[in-house]
This record gives structure tokens, sequence and C-alpha cells, in this order.
């Protein structure tokens, strides 16, 4: 089955988890704490639908890899929600951190109901998340339940210790290039080897498959986020100046940024200098790229793309999930946005 | 033993446990990750030390009552951690919230290392929270621990569910006093109901010793919340109107205060008039008093300590342990400040 066909039945399903989840706040009293959290899914209000919810990538690599290891993806649909949910959570806290009042093109939570119930609901969409794990052991057993739930607890504690960096780096002007990797590990690469990891679990793999599921989670997520910086200086929306969508005017530190502070040419001199305007992007997007950190970032995103299909290839015989799993790792590293 | 010898035995072990999981953050890179959670729990920095750590009732609760339980107390030491770390997940987080610039005489975490930082810092400790739990599985077993777990999520929802209505009454000038309950059930009684129903579920007991247990908590929880908002009021420090630390100054919709409302009498008429100026709170405090506020709220209290206590005579035989539990229940509630 494709990619495409696949996603057609399980998207619904993950759709199904996420408000069984959600709608324990959806009670007397708490219905403006459900809003919120509908809200930020894309569920509800202005702007509400496919757009708004985001790709689901991370509980769709999830059910793909259960079906891959040879499980039943629907079993671990508890655990696809949950992966959402704390992706989603992060972001909710996210916005607050970084100041932004724009999420897929609506306005944030924090922007809408003010930074106390913010903070607030993400904290809520936190413990949802730990909740909808725990159901697991319906469709599995206690011990895979608990033994995701640990994997789930662990890559949390990453991804703080990501967005930790992030902060931190943000005022740091003498970052070197070794400064990315745990970064990324954390804020991406944590939250996508935890679900191709517990969805080894789920299908009861044995250690070296649960192993190489969870080194190839990793290895996608640093090339989906060495793709996204790409994306972010030379991607059509970053290019024009005209959008806040540029990292190049947003200051963010991300790997093609850092290859060329390192070198010391003429993009490291403006950089210094201050601020980026917009009508200075595509000239200074050109600078970087001549200077070679278009090239040198394109090279390790493949490369790491590479070596995260090897890992897979490694333990997994080439099944209609592989294969869809494959495809939906192509899509992520071919995107023009 | 009494409750001083047995404090001075459990409390060394709980910071154990707590550093134990929280030096988890404390490896090359994270170390001022790990320095904001060391100085909330008054490890480090300025004014640290006794005072700044807070009494720890919840883990001593928890312990106490895996002693009082039949069972032995060290087992359940990763839960009492856990407890602990959420309490302090949610202060953080609080702080931010309600806009406090000091905790216990100190700089609160956004104070000093500013929004984003603390917003982050109170997700590691949840992160940290859900991971010390986990290590049950080495004190007791797999299935003990994913029990305890469960319990443990659904408390942090219930809290935030609590924190919610909290900040909605802020804005709401209308409230009747059944509002006052469910936000003190999620505030303040779901975490110490989760402290005594797992600190009975370490100790391996039945379901109906376990289900007193969580009653005892939860009642001993909303007796503390009314004592705690007697002291807002009519506390030492409340009564000088010298110090923040009143709770007619800030407006807080206690116990005392929903109730003078409901009279709409001299008091609710002042109230209704905009913010109490400190100058203002003796006359408005003894006003309330007259009107019967105070007495109310004590018998309310009184009620709920006496049911506490029944709760947990029903179940377990007056043992050495059950004794100490009684003694801090009357510490908690007879506390002056």
């Amino acid at each position: 089955m494709s990619l495409d066909s696949m996603s057609e039945i399980m998207l619904p399903k993950i759709e199904d988890e996420l408000k069984r989840a959600v709608s324990l706040t959806d009670s007397e009293g708490y219905g403006e704490l459900y809003n919120m959290l509908a809200y930020h899914l894309g569920w509800i209000g202005a702007g509400s639908g496919a757009k708004a919810r985001g790709k689901r990538i991370r509980p769709l690599m999830l059910l793909l890899t259960t079906s891959a290891a040879g499980g039943d993806w629907k079993a671990a649909l508890p655990a696809a929600a949950a992966i959402e949910l704390i992706h989603n959570f992060s972001l909710i806290h996210d916005d607050i951190e970084d100041d932004s009042p724009l999420r897929r093109g609506r306005q944030t939570l924090w922007k809408k109901w003010g930074l106390a119930q913010a903070i607030n609901a993400g904290d809520a969409m936190f413990s949802l998340a730990h909740i909808a794990i725990i159901r697991l052991e319906e469709t599995t057993s206690k011990l895979v339940a608990f033994d995701a739930t640990k994997i789930l607890h662990a890559s949390c504690l990453r991804l703080t210790q990501g967005q930790f960096l992030d902060i931190s780096y943000e005022e740091d002007g003498n970052l070197s290039m070794d400064a990315y990797w745990p970064m990324v590990e954390g804020k991406t690469a944590a939250l996508l080897s935890a679900s191709t990891e517990i969805g080894a679990i789920v299908a009861q793999s044995n250690n070296q498959t649960r192993k190489a599921f969870k080194e190839f989670g990793k290895l996608l997520g640093l090339a989906f986020q060495t793709k996204d910086d790409l994306l972010g200086i030379w991607g059509n929306a970053a290019l024009t100046g005209k959008s806040a969508a540029s990292d190049l005017t947003s200051g963010k530190k991300s790997l093609p940024v850092l290859y060329g502070l390192s070198l010391k040419g003429a993009f490291s001199n403006r950089w210094a200098e201050g601020p980026i305007f917009p009508d200075e992007v595509s000239d200074i997007a050109r600078q970087l790229e001549y200077e070679g950190a278009r090239e040198y970032t394109q090279n390790i995103s493949d490369d790491l793309t590479r070596k995260a299909l090897l890992a897979l290839a490694e333990v997994v015989p080439k099944n209609d999930a592989r294969i869809t799993l494959e495809e939906l790792a192509d899509q992520l590293l071919k995107r023009q946005q």
C-alpha cells in the first residue's frame, strides 16, 4: 500500500485517539481549557482544519514503524496520540518562549488566551500525553505500556534539554559548530527517535530491531532538521525576504549559519554587525551559498538520510510498511517548504 | 517514634533521592539548567538552605503512609521525590502565571533567569518527576511502578485543571461559593491524595485501604487549604497589612472571601469598589470576621480534618506510623503561619 493510502486510513484514527485523550478535559466547568487545546490542535476556532493541524508526522512514523516491525498499528494508537500531544505541548510553550504571535497562519494560544492560561494549557497537554500512553495497557499489556512510558519520559527530558540550549544560544555570539548537534538531538531527534522506538516496542521487537528503529528515527530527525535549516534560508518563502520566515532575519543559529560563522568571511562579518533586514536577505543568502554553507548542509542532510535508511534496511525486510516508511522519509527530506 | 525523629531520618533521604533525580540534568553543557532546578529546590544560590526548601510535606506524607500501611518507606523514596518534583514544577509555573517576584523570601526562577528559561525549567522538572517515579521498579516491581505512575499522571491533569479555574476566577466578579471546591480539589488536594494513594500502593495495600488513604489525603488537602485561607487573612503576617501576604490586598478568592461575598453585606460592598489597600486590611479583616466568615471557615476546616482522621482510623491500626501521620496532620492544621 502506498503512503497516501496508508495515511488516509491512519490519519483519521490518530485524530480519533487524540480526541479521546483530550476529551478528558471536556467536562463541566473546564470547557474553556478543552477549547484552548482543541484550538491549538486545529480542531476548532478561526482557521481550523487540516492546515492548522500540522502533518502529524510523528504519530504516522510511530504507526508505520509498528507495522514495519510486524505488529498491529492499531494497538499503537495510544502511543501515537501521546507523541503528538508531547510535540504540541512543546509548541505551545515554545511559542511563548520565542514570543511568536503566529503558528501555522493562526494566532498562537498565548496571544489568544494570555500568558498564564497558555503556560497552564501546555502543562495540561503534557499531562494528557502521559495519560494517553497509559492506554497501551488496554491494546497491548501493562509491561509494554510501562516500557513505552519510560521511553516517552526520557524523550521529554531530552526535549527540554534541547530547548534549554536553544534559548541559551540566542545570546551567545561565540558558538562553534559543535554546539549545533546536542541542541538538535534534543529539540528534534529525541521525539522522532522515541516515536520509532516506541513503535518497535509495541510490535514487541527484539532489542536489535528496537535499537535500529531508534537509530532510524534519530538520524531521520537530524536529517529533517538540517533540511529545515536549508529551507529556512533557501526555501521559497525565506528567499523573498518579505516573510518573517527567513532564519536570517530571525537570527536563528541554524547549521548553515554556524558553518558561515566558522569561516569568518564576509557572511560572518555582516552577521557580527547586527540584525539582518528583509531587503538584504537574498544577497546574504547568496553570499552564504557562495561560501559553501548550502552545499555543506545539503551533504550532511543527504548523508544522515542515507544512514537512516541503512539502519532501517539492516533489520527490517522490505515489506509494504517499510517501503511506506521510506516514502515518508523521502517526502520529509525532499519537501520544498 | 515521634514525627520529629521520623522526619529527621526521612528528610535527608528525600533530599538524596531528589538529588539523584535532578542530577540527570547535571551533565556537560546543561549545568545552568541544573543550577536553575537546584536553586528553586533551595540547594544553591543566595538564601539556600532549609527555609528555601519548603517543608517537603508531600513526600513526608507519602513515606509515612507507606509505613502506616505496613510497607517499607525506603522503597517509596522514588515516588516521594516524584511528588515533590511535581509540586515544585507547578510552583515554578505558578510564579510566572501569578507574576510573583518572590518565593520563600528569594527571587523566583523567572525573575532570575527570565521567562523563557523558567517555563522550560519547569517543564524539565516535570519530566524529571516522571523519570523519578519509574525507579520504583527497582525498589518494588514493574507493576507497582506502573500503577503508581498512573496515579501521578492523573493528579497532574487535576493540578492543571485546578490552576485553570484559579486563573479564570481572577477575572470573574460573580463567583459563587460552589466555585471554590473544584479549584481547591485540583490545586491542593489532588497532589496530597496522590501522595497518600501512592504510599499505599507501594505498601501493596488492598483496594479498601488504598481508597481510605486516598480519601485521607484528599480531605487533608482540603483542610490544609482552608487553613491556609484563614492564615491568609487572619494570620499574623496578613493582619499587619504591611506585607504583601494578605489575601485581601491580592484579591484572592479564598473561602472566607467567597463566604463574605455571598452575604452581600458591608464586606461585599467594599470588595466591589476595587482593590483593598494595606492600611485597610485590619479593618476589613475585622468586618469579615464580624460577618461570620472566620468561624465559617474554621468550622469547615475542623470538619474536614475530623473526616480525614476518621477515614484513616477506619482502615489502619493505631501503629507508630499512623500516630506520626496524625501528628503531621495536626501540625499542618494548627500552624500559625
